[in-house]
């Protein structure tokens, strides 16, 4: 198996583009799919300096470096859960990341500002773990985002995670969480920072295989909280189809950003108040987390 | 195991209801099902006749067999697609349903008509089998319809079938197959028959127990022309999520039913104009199935 482009002995096959690369070649792709990701979503310019969520996994590590190398100014954030050993080694791994690369991270630590880790959270806020924790995640994402004056925050949801969370959401009719999926969330018209994918283009298999040849250590347990998650098996489904039919999982993503303007069309005042206790934009006169973590307090403090 | 409602030995159990049934209740439950689909999706009134398109597999002939116990005026209609030992048997087995059951039925048989079975008529049409089968099938449906006075053609759908199409239509992003996806497709205005599908509520497995109680004997084989088939892909695909999620298979489909009219309107007058070869309401001046059938003729003259 050759390298398309340039003839030496490739490492990576890639079905759906009916190719295979060597290492540079390989990267160059796949540097080229996030910045055809970043502009054709105007996810944001050379000069705006970029908050990147990080978990310590291949995907948002993989993501921080890649917008090193292509030399946008990146900032990490890293959420320490409190999930045992899961957390322990995510943090380690995503610490030594950056230190081995001068890079700032910025650690946020549940048990050491709550008391709690985010599974004794949800479970006094009689919330499924997932859920709690992505209301925790959103809120300090965009905390820290307006301390620290960034405008954009950065995850690394891969094709896989997005494919399937479309998935998910036809197989349910879930209309309002068709209308908010997209590449890039609002800003809610500048009261807080957008939310960007720059990966979205890209496969799990890809970026794993981009992180191994980038030496990155990453942590390879997906978190303990997630067994079992419906995500999983839409996934499975999908990379079936897409071995049936390489492509597919892409093809199926571009088409709903395509179709979505006119089917599910996004609202963009989505959030018209201000939480009366922490300042967020939010629907109602508190936002869900103030609501949480309220409940958490009552439960804990009676 | 024992029957939810009359406490004796169950003879299937149904997960995505959480119960099992006896022979009866089984059948009480199905038939009901069936008249639901009816009912909710005005298909066809008590007095009316209705033309029943049967392949001989266990669906269409289930069909047939239902609707003829619920009493409803019924006349089957076989096409003969000329595909070797498959059709041979397939009408064999339709043939000895309907005598058995002193019930009409009409066959239509391709070599005698065109003098080639439907594989040749694709090949000599340079189209797919399945594309062309589709053409030649909605013509004859229609054309006997209209010639022996009926306005409703019932074909054999299951869940599966329906579930699985929705899947590959939205996988695809297929707006106008979208738009046309419905338990009943309009009768253009009065301009032909109405197609309906009374089995879309009942999953495959059901429909194949089903045929089996009731000691139906029918073609196992799937047609040879569809083997690789995507939809089987898709329906593999839907039947792991159902294992995992019992019920989500009728719940995607209902709840693409829900959303249709707001999502993807029907346009009622698809068809505006009649063939000026074979006066059938089409798009165009003639229609899909004469421009096919005079290539095939011109392909097989010259």
């Amino acid at each position: 198996m050759k390298c398309r482009r340039c003839q030496i002995p490739a490492v990576i096959k890639l079905p759906r583009h009916n190719t295979a690369f060597c290492r540079d070649c390989f990267e160059d792709y796949l540097h080229n799919q996030v910045l055809k990701a970043i502009s054709a979503n105007k996810m944001f310019k050379k000069d705006e300096a970029i908050l990147v969520a990080v978990s310590g996994g291949k995907d948002s590590l993989a993501l921080w470096h890649i917008l090193n190398k292509l030399g946008y100014q990146t900032v990490g954030l890293y959420l320490n859960l409190g999930i045992g050993s899961y957390s322990e080694l995510s943090q380690e791994r995503t610490e030594t990341f950056a230190k081995g690369r001068g890079l700032e991270l910025i650690v946020q630590n549940y048990r050491k500002t709550y008391g709690l880790g985010i599974v004794e959270i949800a479970k006094e806020s009689a919330r499924p773990p997932c859920s709690a924790c992505g209301t925790m995640k959103r809120h300090h994402f965009n905390r820290i985002a307006m301390e620290k004056g960034f405008s954009v925050v950065a995850t690394g949801h891969n094709l896989d995670d997005e494919a399937s969370r479309l998935f998910g959401n036809l197989l349910n009719w879930q209309r309002p969480y068709l209308e908010k999926q997209s590449p890039t969330l609002s800003d809610n018209g500048g009261k807080w920072a957008r939310k960007v994918k720059p990966l979205y283009r890209l496969p799990e298999r890809e970026m794993a295989a981009y992180a191994i040849l980038n030496r990155i250590d990453y942590i390879l347990e997906e978190c303990p909280k997630s067994k079992g998650a419906k995500m999983f098996v839409y996934k499975e489904a999908l990379n079936k189809l897409e071995i049936a039919s390489p492509g597919r999982k892409l093809a199926f993503y571009l088409g709903f950003l395509k179709e979505k303007a006119q089917l599910f069309p996004s609202r963009i005042e989505e959030n018209p108040n201000t939480c009366g206790e922490c300042g967020q934009p939010c629907q109602d006169e508190t936002c869900g987390y103030c609501r949480l973590v309220a409940r958490v307090k009552t439960k804990v403090m009676s």
